[in-house]
Order: structure tokens, then sequence, then C-alpha cells
């Protein structure tokens, strides 16, 4: 681990300035872009124009989604994660107005899709099972996250996001995890749904569940970063969980609590179900 | 486990709006207490007049503290599984203005203190820890918590929010946690510091450094409901955690790891330490 005395005493005062307090979860200047201005070239780069290598500095490029009834703890866990790695972070959406999230807190992307960097370090999508239903055939989005996708060092997503990966065919021959409600949905994507927190297949990192976002953010920090960032930032987050039961799964959960989950959410995972049908019978025809 | 279909038709319409979508952490109607008109009786009850014994409805009364530099998962984690009880949440502060947090999005506080109703069932005090220190010694944030605290049902903290409950008066006597960073330092206050992730005294119910605050709301979701709603709660947010390194506490954290952090984090401890010894110092003289 690299001693911060070594540093000279620019790079000192940054550390102070930054990676000091972040490591506190305390960033001083936020990590969150602010793009006030449309970028330049963006306009290019949306257009699926073939991109040249990206040119990667020490501060990942990271851009998250944020759509109207985002389950906010999906995008709050990664975040504070990924905020304390110094990071340049693009909350992205269609357009800059705020998106409402299902505990009523709104989020206000700091970045359009339009606007959004061509070459990411991170591509997040959080879930939230309405509003990732109501992503799934909306071109737009689709478009967006199929385009950042092809380039990004990382295709991620946490929860039902995978389902918005799986839409843009992002998912196609890998393995890939998503919120227990849909995971087997997965698969007519092309994927292999897999049961575990987190699934790692060559540059595809997929997190389960809500708060299955700290354990992906987390095992993706050690892989931008090191293991022993990773185990830093664990250490501010005290992330030393005790749940006081053990109902966090379908398997481990009372079987009269799962089946009451289950049957409050069929209707949402059975409209989930026909809109990737009706996708993946659309790519077979197409 | 009450059997939804027992209800009468305008009680499972209820559910159907209500308590099904909420359990998917998809709250149609969103928690979040909307005030955009000051509440009758507020300025009586902020100025510590006697209660009349608060009237109790299903829906849990909570009020949660934002403040400037909060950690947003303090907040966050116990937010998303409050919503599950379909509660009335206010996010309070002195005023309307929106607070930054750490990780660089504005939280807009729903209700000022003025107009916070009198009588809670839950007061939940995030913490952040530069944050928690610029109200140590801010009297309108510590007059509130010790008005609220001293009727609310349950009196909670996350992470360093334990230090305002400390300096409110409100831990004296009492078991509780915080932050490794300054859990000792609640002795000050007159309380007993336990080594836990979530330490429930009496109704005082405190949680350990930021991602215990799901682990805490969980906890307290099982005291104000049941634990069978909070297994169901556990099962929508699928919290299962498998953290993939072994560095949540300073006990199991690498100790190059460990002194990392402490000695980086070392002068904001200290400010709280000397700000939590001047107000001791108050109290003994006063």
């Amino acid at each position: 681990m690299p001693n911060e005395n070594d540093k000279n005493p620019a790079e000192r005062r940054q550390f102070l300035r930054g990676a000091a307090f972040a490591a506190a979860g305390l960033a001083v200047g936020p990590a969150l872009a602010q793009n006030d201005q449309p970028r330049r070239g963006a306009a290019e780069s949306h257009q699926h124009t073939p991109a040249a290598a990206p040119a990667r500095s020490d501060k990942p490029k990271i851009a998250m989604l944020v759509h109207p009834k985002l389950v906010l703890q999906d995008l709050v866990g990664p975040l504070t994660v990924f905020n304390l790695m110094q990071p340049e972070i693009h909350l992205v959406w269609k357009t800059r107005e705020s998106v409402p999230t299902e505990v009523g807190i709104p989020i206000h992307p700091s970045t359009t899709f339009a606007d959004c960097p061509a070459d990411l370090d991170i591509l997040c999508v959080p879930g939230g099972l309405e509003g990732t239903i109501a992503c799934m055939d909306d071109s737009e989005v689709i478009d967006f996250l199929a385009d950042r996708g092809a380039r990004a060092k990382y295709v991620t997503s946490v929860c039902t996001g995978a389902l918005l990966l799986g839409a843009a065919g992002l998912l196609k021959g890998y393995k890939a995890t998503s919120h227990w409600y849909v995971r087997d949905q997965l698969a007519l994507f092309g994927a292999t749904p897999v049961s575990e927190r987190v699934v790692h297949d060559r540059n595809r990192i997929t997190g389960g569940g809500v708060t299955a976002g700290i354990d992906f953010g987390l095992t993706l920090a050690s892989m931008i970063r090191s293991q022993a960032d990773a185990e830093r930032f664990q250490l501010v987050i005290e992330y030393a969980p005790q749940p006081p039961f053990n109902a966090g799964t379908p398997e481990t959960a009372p079987k009269a609590i799962y089946e009451r989950v289950a049957a409050g959410r069929a209707p949402l995972i059975d409209q989930a179900r026909q809109k990737a049908e009706a996708i993946a019978s659309r790519w077979r025809a197409g």
C-alpha cells in the first residue's frame, strides 16, 4: 500500500484535500460532475461513431442511470463506495429534470444522455422493478445503454437494473444476476442467470437485489483500485453486517413470508416477463 | 400473520394500493410528508410545553434529521426499511433549503423544526462525522432533538448521529453505539458505549457506522411492527449480505488498513472529542 508520506507536496495536498476526506465518506468536493454546458463531441459519440481508445485518468469515469421510480438504495449503496474512489460521477437521464424515487426523495440527473462521456470506466444501472419495466422498451434509454455499454470498461447493474442491460443486448452470452424477483428472466436475453450476490463474468458485473449494491460496489472497487483500497472503504462504511433475521432470500425466508411477497409482486414480475419475451421475440424476428 | 384476503373490500383496496407496492419498495404514494403550510400548534410544541399523550395511528410518525454533509447512506439505509412500513416521514432541518450530502446529492428537507409533529414514533439522527461535529454545539439543532427526544416513542441514531443524541442529553444512563471513530466518546455524555452493530436499551436504539443503518432499520421495524413484517422487508431488499472482504471493523481489518483510516480521521475525531468534552464540562458547571 502506498505510503501517503512518500507523495510530493502537491500530491500530498491533493491527498489531504481529497482522498483523506473521501476515506471518511466526507469528500470536500463531491465527485458528482456538474455539466451545465453541453459537452463538445457528445452528439457524435451518441451516434455510434467508432470511438478512439479511451483516455483513462486515475479518476474513474462513472455513469449511473437514474430513472423514475428508481429504488434509492440501489443507487446510494454503490455510489457511497464509488465516491471513495474520488471518481467523476455522472447521474444520467434523458433530461436534467429531477426524477422521483420510491422513497419520495427526488434525484437530479447531473448529465443528459447526450452529454455523457462516450468512454466510461463504469456504466451502472440501478433497479426498481416498476421503473426498469418502464425503461425496457424505451428506445432512448436502451440505445444509450447499448452505445456506452459497447465501450465501457465495466458494464454493471444492481437489482432489476440487469433487465435493462439485458434489453440492451449487453448480457448475451454472459452469466449475470438480478433481484430474485426477475433473475430467471435474464435467460430470455441470452444470459445465464446465476443465484449469487455478485456475479462477475469478464467485464460484466451484476449485483442482486437492493442491498447487494454494497457488496457489488466493494467488489468493483477492488477491481478498479485494489483489494487494499476496497478493504479501506469497507472499514470506513463499517460494513460488517449482522442482519437481525435470516429472511434475505427466498431460500432462507419463512415460507409464508416468501409466498406473501411473491404473490404481491406477481403482477409486476409478469409484466417484466411479458416485456422481456416481446423483446426476445423481436430479436428472433429481426 | 394476517391474511390479506380477510380484509374488507375498502381495506383490501388500500392494501393493494399501499402495502403491496410498498412491499416491493415501490410505494405508489411516497411516504415523505409534504408540509407546505406551517403546522398548527407547532410553535407551542417547539417551546417545550407539556405534551398531551400522543395520538398514535397505525402510520408511524418518523422524523429524520438531515444536516449539511450528511452521509447519504446513513439516511437511505433506514429510510428504505422505514418506507416499507407506510409511515409518515419528515426529513427535518432548520429550513427547507436543500442540504448537501457527502456524495454531492442534495436533500430537500420536507419539514422545518418548527413544523415537525410534536409527538413522534421515531426520532432518528443519521451521521456524517463533519456534519455532526458542526451540529454538536448548535443550540437550534440540540434544542430540537432534546424536545422531540423527550417524548418520542423511540429515540434513535445511525453512525455518528449518536454524538447529537449525546449532546442533547438523550443518552445519559443508556447503553449506545456509534461509528467506531467516535464510539468511546459517548461516555463523555454519560452513556455506556457498546461495541455492537445495533444497541437497544429501553427506547434508545442506536446503530453503528454507515451500513449499520440497514440492520438498525430492520431491528426497529420488528419492534414497531412485528418480526414477520421485518422479515418481509428483509426479503424485499434482499438483505443477505456477503461482504467480499472481512475488513468492516477495526478488529477484523488488516492492521495497516486500520492504521491508515484512523490516522486520516484523527483530526476530525479529535475535533469531535474536544466538542464533547466542552459540552460535558458545561454540564458539570451548570
